[in-house]
């Protein structure tokens, strides 16, 4: 088919006019935008058929009714152009309920978005869901999140996802599949990038700000999405450290652990929407699990949005849990188990006919089913679909890459870099030093992680930014290929910066590593550049701990600056020559070795961390991150909520900055039940501030833990606040000693 | 206090005389042998005091009450002397539930079991508890547990346990800490070597022989004990591989896997006792968990034996795991969960007046320490001790190591010898070799394991297994630490045998390794052997799978001997030089690395093995073994059971000898449940059964699945058999090809 032939609008095909509405009456119940939602909901669902309905549980692929006009191939580009027989073909007039993998311009969204709502008979507008990690399409490139995490600052969280979802929205998408809340206890695990770090409560805060980033306080506005926490849940803990492996923990683990990350995205910040995870746990699929959706996320927690399948997963239960024995079993056991949208799982005549029989022969109910078909309707009507269903073309151009969008991912990359080490303050650099070696794969590359393309953004490698933040010093670069090459580099340079790491392709979805060495030759090259005795700083960019133990014990400055968005390399040359005073902290353990792992910091006391070969400690703890100044922590205070009142712990510690220089220090409360009917953790972050401290200036800082952090879910399966005594620490990371106790009476 | 002032006998003092059976008539029901063992026991419950009840909990030192006649110190030797006042002091005279760590003589059990009834009110005796993993005290020394394992011979276990039980009963001993039935899922961990490796199955068939070999058809003989499975339940799989650290499976894997190895010892063998482990499981202490004592053992499995702890364990409920508040909280929770007797774990008074107080203030009801104290006098009344309570004197000497004893250790070695490579046919090698180096820190010494010492037994080393086999050949030796003499010794020989591995102090209980290489400059020893070109052997001796990669792609021939006990270094030898054709098998998985684990083979089939860096394929899988002839394998075919009846699957496999030398293939049979309501593992084992073929012969092996062995534990928490298909392999190792399918009808 030639393109020529279809780029006429479709508005103007009489067919398809005459086909709008024609069971729907204007002034039906669920037409009235001032009506309540459930009763919309409620109106709009019982003139449905079992067919539009089970259509409402289903996404297609946006790009397959699109055709790009210079390679005539169905994939999404801005002047791609929507071809009605192509979406009369594939889609049919029954409805749709989402739309994905399109990243649309604003005109293609409305142009299918009118296709969709005049082309079935009740005008359902679809939803348009895509990814928005840590940017949206070519939008503004944000730090990844286990950089983003790093600044330990939830309001940078929070504009990172407003940015997100405001860009996105302006095109038209509705919802992006954000964030990722799965625990980073498994570094081997390529997808430790797109977590916020091992911690279920830094994690929760962080998650929580997202949401409310993402969702605003309504959704029904020209910027807002709804979020979609994922992969729910316990997906960060695999089997192995291999992406999707079964996961093994019990439900106490599960409660306490793996959902506290996610609790807060959904009793606070009311993410309407939530990613269903490939694994199983104690042999029983995630997808196929109604204690997940059904008892803790809809009765616990009030959740009234709707479950997604992550890509494939209901197909898994058939041909890789093997819990299912056909497709149309695999369909109906994830409907009872609370799934309500399939992600491309099974082809759509195979998953609708599915849900249709399971009604038909009642292994489904249909008011199971409704339940789904409502919590998809309600996220579009809280979405405004039904009443103001198009994007303002014009909204865009204002949001995409916005200045404010862009000097947030400046600010999360300046706060996200984490100084691991700093021997005899050989940071910051003097920014009158003349001759500096860049050295490394990572050097000259903007590295975005996963669910970016680097050809997104402003791209400014760390050789750019030292080049741009000193332009008259003379800056050589080597990728270090040819090692020899790179040592006579560094020999002639005053300074070398080692540019180490991982990329795409070593790191993310699907790329887990049995070691955590760094690849290739680059431990080599480090050791060789080393050996000239010049100063040497390493800046690493990757998406997970490495273990970089000879580095540790031998180079005298190292950086960590995970993926840092598209100003990252302006904020590596920053921080090296003391523009910026770097605060990040760990939200990760670094191990050893890939033999002591897991690491995690927040273990039960009686793990055991020694070994016959190796103390067991780990190569930098949770928490950690050093400053071009100090800090000190000092007069730590709990004061326990009066008996039956519903108050929190009050905690206050004053927090000095002992250098002369301006510094940032993330203040991390820690707590442990000292007795506790069930195992609890060594120590637990329950609280965390991020603060800017003037040389020499204290400040005192406060924490309010809320009874509810108390709770242990205990051996009768209930969740309780036990009284007796607690401990405290307060620190600047998870060896914090400061410590003092309180008790908590009945 | 001088030796020569108390070893006067102590039955002449006419104090201790005149304190026998002062409470105890001569006709009361428990003292008659014939009455019902249920009712002897109630009949002397209802007598004792709750003081004497306690006593029956406790544990104490034999050592303490015995000196050292030469050096004055209290322990334990041949000759050392009973101390009837330090007896006075120490145990008191209101009973004493069981002696440990004393290793006596046939003379010194009977004078301290004489002083114990003589010295109680109802005269009660005392059992007598110590160590017999693989051997007895001074006793006969057998392969260490994972290698008896690698023999895949039930009879084996059974006569070795045999012999361990009538050469401990024969002085005196009536209960053994043995067979240890957690399965070796993580190699890091010190204790593999005590395991029988990584599969439920197998270690259930096991220990069952074990158990059936310790305890015979009855306890009430001069030689048999009273055998003690542990850890009771899921010791193997500690969080980083490190011992008693926290275990995180959910009660479905607890069930399915941890729990399937010790079933059989327990439902079929009916073993009288158990030890708790240390671990928790999901945040509950073993030792605190009444679903796995009171729930799964006594009320599902039938046991009516007595729950021990680790040592130790119900301390740490209070000092490790924080779970109690205090001592007294930790004794009663124990015994509230099911756990009867403490294992030294707090000081006498402490633990005995616990549970007084508990009774008193009814934490505990009287009638459930009661039950406690019921399951240890049951085990004593079993055993007999009340009717027969001292050994024949001269049993021992035709009991130790008798030469039915050695037989079974040697055959035991040879039966373990697991060839994993030999290419080119190098193995065997020629007896008219006439130049032999033997290399390595493991040639010149017999490596027992641990659980033994290694002065004891015949200490055949490989040096001299091969110098009494070839004598008239020139064998040299060296340890291997310095390395240019040995590859100077290796050039001057027909081949090189290096004799590597581990030792006690590197495996073993707290052993736990970060990195499973070989230890030392083991590896840089082989190498620059290697580079010889001589012809090399590498024997390993040791307690755990090693990442022996470079060996496996650079060694011809590899020999895995495990630690073979004091005939071991004669069965190496037999092997190398062809007297022995090798037929064990290995029963744990050989990972490429520590960054793969864990690497057991019947994961479920979600289980994703892939890293970038890393084919993740196991470097050997589970029972895998060469022989020194080949082994084919045709013909499957099963047969399922009529519907309704008990019956189990029938099947049926061909094996040949294709080769023209008489040897040992074990056949394996491993199931899979192609769909199942929970995920089941991509296979299990099922069936094995070693035979010996001549050459060319084809013999037909036939196994019976009993139905249970199909039972999973659903989503509702019920143990089901599903109808539908399954399918089976067999073959000589777990990635059998040979395939067929059988359906289930309801």
């Amino acid at each position: 088919m030639s393109v020529a032939a279809v780029s006429l609008c479709w508005l103007l095909s009489p067919q398809v006019e005459a086909a709008v509405h024609s069971d729907a009456p204007q002034d039906a119940l669920y037409r009235h935008a001032d009506a309540p939602i459930e009763e919309r909901v409620s109106d709009l669902v019982r003139r449905m058929t079992l067919e539009e309905k089970v259509r409402q549980l289903d996404m297609y692929s946006g790009a397959t009714a699109i055709v790009d006009k210079h390679s005539d191939e169905t994939h999404a580009t801005a002047d791609a152009v929507f071809l009605p027989e192509k979406a009369e073909a594939l889609w049919g007039s029954l409805g749709v309920g989402a739309i994905h993998d399109l990243n649309p311009t604003p005109d293609q969204a409305n142009t299918i978005q009118k296709w969709v709502i005049s082309h079935n008979r009740l005008g359902i507008p679809a939803m348009f869901i895509e990814e928005g990690l840590h940017g949206f399409d070519t939008g503004t490139v944000y730090p990844a999140p286990i950089g983003l995490a790093a600044t330990w600052n939830p309001e940078i969280a929070r504009k990172t996802a407003e940015g997100i979802a405001s860009e996105a929205r302006a095109t038209g998408v509705d919802m992006i599949l954000a964030p990722v809340l799965d625990l980073a206890r498994e570094p081997r695990w390529g997808r430790v990038e797109e977590d916020f770090g091992e911690d279920p409560y830094l994690t929760g805060q962080l998650g929580l700000a997202y949401v409310r980033g993402a969702q605003g306080t309504t959704l029904n506005t020209d910027h807002s999405v709804v979020a979609e926490p994922k992969h729910f849940a316990g997906h960060g803990s695999p089997e192995g450290g291999t992406n999707t492996s079964p996961v093994h923990i019990g439900e106490r683990e599960l409660r306490m652990v793996m959902l506290k990350s996610f609790e807060p995205a959904f009793r606070e910040g009311h993410a309407m929407s939530v990613m269903a995870a490939y694994h199983e746990i104690d042999g029983i699929p995630v997808t196929a699990d109604p204690l997940l959706f059904e008892t803790i996320l809809r009765k616990e927690w009030g959740f009234k949005g709707f479950v997604l399948s992550d890509l494939g997963a209901i197909e898994r239960l058939y041909n890789a849990h093997h819990v299912a024995a056909t497709p149309k079993d695999a369909v109906c056991l994830a409907n009872r188990s609370g799934v309500d949208m399939q992600f491309y799982d099974f082809h759509h005549d195979v998953y609708q006919q599915a849900l249709i029989d399971c009604v038909h022969d009642e292994s489904i109910p249909e008011s199971d089913l409704d339940y789904a078909v409502r919590a998809v309707l309600r996220v579009k009507f809280e979405l405004g679909l039904f009443d103001h269903p198009y994007v303002a073309p014009a909204l865009n151009s204002s949001v995409h890459r916005s200045q404010a969008h862009l000097d947030v991912s400046l600010e999360s990359a300046r706060e996200s870099m984490t100084l691991l080490k700093n021997e005899g303050g050989l940071l910051p650099l003097s920014k009158s030093t003349r001759h500096i070696a860049v050295i490394g794969p990572n050097g000259d590359v903007a590295r975005y992680g996963d669910y970016e393309r680097e050809s997104n953004g402003e791209r400014i490698s760390i050789l750019q930014g030292v080049r741009t933040l000193l332009p008259s010093a003379s800056v050589t670069f080597s990728n270090g290929d040819d090692i020899a090459a790179a040592v006579a580099q560094a020999k002639s340079a005053d300074v070398a910066i080692l540019a180490l790491g991982e990329r795409q392709g070593i790191s993310g979805e699907g790329f887990d590593r049995s070691n955590l060495d760094l690849p290739g030759k680059q431990e080599q090259l480090l050791e060789a550049v080393a050996a000239t005795g010049k100063p040497i700083v390493l800046v690493l960019e990757n998406g997970r701990p490495l273990t970089i133990g000879w580095a540790k014990e031998h180079i005298p400055a190292i950086l960590e600056a995970w993926y840092p968005g598209e100003f990252g390399g302006r904020a590596v040359a920053e921080t090296l020559f003391g523009d910026n005073n770097p605060g990040g902290k760990l939200t990760i353990t670094f191990p050893r070795s890939t033999g002591q792992l897991p690491d995690f910091y927040n273990a039960d006391p009686t793990r055991v961390r020694k070994y016959v070969d190796d103390d067991g400690k780990p190569l930098f703890p949770f928490g950690y991150g050093l400053s071009y100044t100090a800090f000190s922590f000092a007069n730590l205070t709990a004061q326990p909520p009066t008996p039956g009142t519903r108050g929190g712990v009050e905690v206050s510690v004053d927090v000095t900055n002992s250098g002369d220089r301006a510094g940032d220090e993330v203040a991390q409360l820690y707590l442990r039940q000292d007795t506790s009917s069930v195992e609890t953790p060594e120590r637990s972050l329950k609280g965390f501030e991020r603060i800017h401290l003037a040389p020499h200036e204290t400040r005192t800082v406060h924490f309010t833990i809320p009874i509810h952090e108390l709770e242990i879910w205990n051996a009768e399966g209930k969740w309780v606040v036990e009284p007796g005594f607690y401990t405290l620490w307060a620190g600047g990371d998870s060896q914090a000693q400061l410590t003092t106790k309180f008790v908590l009476k009945h």
